[in-house]
């Protein structure tokens, strides 16, 4: 009798072991058959799930965003207007060595879309729900009256995506001058410049 | 007697003749042997000044960063305030294939950049002389009255620096959305929020 495999439960298994590997060697030394050996799985079966070195990249920055998103729905359960969009971004940022990770794999994964269509459609595709996502935080604030009415909740949510960024690439090349505190002051400074009216940061 | 090399000269003409060959063929498929035949020399000589991949991005990087200034500084050179600042912004993104060109060396450099220190200290060290160009630009508009006088000239050169790297990452991303019109809305209303009461973006 075959054996029968949960083919959702070992992808998640094969997920999670690329993003420990990723983590202890970085994504540079991470290869399909270090991740089959943290997995426990054979390099045939790991060759089924990558691949190649951009497989590998396509499936750390699907993880990275979700693991964001599900930060971000998780810090904002019980929150509304600014304060819900202030924490959303500050689980967006590089402030601790996981979330640093994440803008790792983000930086690497541009890096190589430039000379990638398939890459840049990946991006494109996860650019646009992350827009969604920030857009209904603005929206939402609007609604609570802490954000102006007549701002675009589209080209709000572009600053904060530009922010988010700039401030990943910064904290990899100039992670003493682009520490957490300076990267919550420019949080601040954009908030106070969309004429924020909600709770302070430490609100 | 030996045949007089002009070093300088040698060094121009290879890093000319490397910018054609990656504006022809794109960052990835640009080899030493490649830049060797654009320029005329021997696989040998070029040898002599790339080493490796990391070594032809140092110098497109290099490139990239000198060709913007000079821009610059040719776009702002009977310009002050707010007017220069703005003018220079334009000459730093990606409004025209030579730019978007610029734009693709830089977040290829920064993808690699992730996993190499040498990479990183080059770029902190150009982020360093940008970041001194720009702050220039913000105090001299501070003087014309132009923008806030208790605005950090620092801080704003990151926001004006972290505005040119998110949008070249998103011209790469997402060439249709943003667009040259959709660049200058970002940079008007980054401009618009510093208080800027310079001549407007026609003036």
């Amino acid at each position: 009798m075959p054996k029968i495999v949960d083919h959702d439960e070992r992808r998640r298994e094969v997920l999670d072991a690329t993003w420990r590997v990723i983590g202890r060697v970085g994504l540079e030394a991470t290869t399909v058959r270090r991740i089959a050996e943290e997995a426990g799985y054979s390099y045939g079966v790991l060759a089924h799930y990558f691949k190649d070195k951009d497989d590998i990249l396509v499936s750390a920055h699907r993880l990275a965003f979700a693991q964001a998103r599900d930060r971000i729905m998780a810090a904002t359960a019980d929150r509304t207007g600014v304060d819900a969009l202030r924490r959303a971004m500050l689980e967006a940022l590089p402030l601790d060595a996981e979330r640093f990770l994440e803008a790792q794999v983000d930086v690497s994964f541009l890096g190589r879309a430039v000379a990638s269509d398939h890459l840049r459609e990946i991006r494109s595709k996860s650019n646009a729900d992350a827009r969604w996502l920030w857009a209904a935080f603005v929206e939402q604030a609007q609604e609570d009256g802490e954000i102006a009415p007549d701002e675009d909740p589209e080209l709000v949510a572009d600053e904060v995506m530009a922010l988010i960024d700039s401030v990943s690439i910064q904290a990899i090349i100039d992670p003493e001058r682009v520490g957490p505190e300076h990267q919550l002051l420019l949080v601040e400074r954009l908030l106070g410049r969309l004429g924020a009216r909600g709770a302070g940061p430490t609100g």
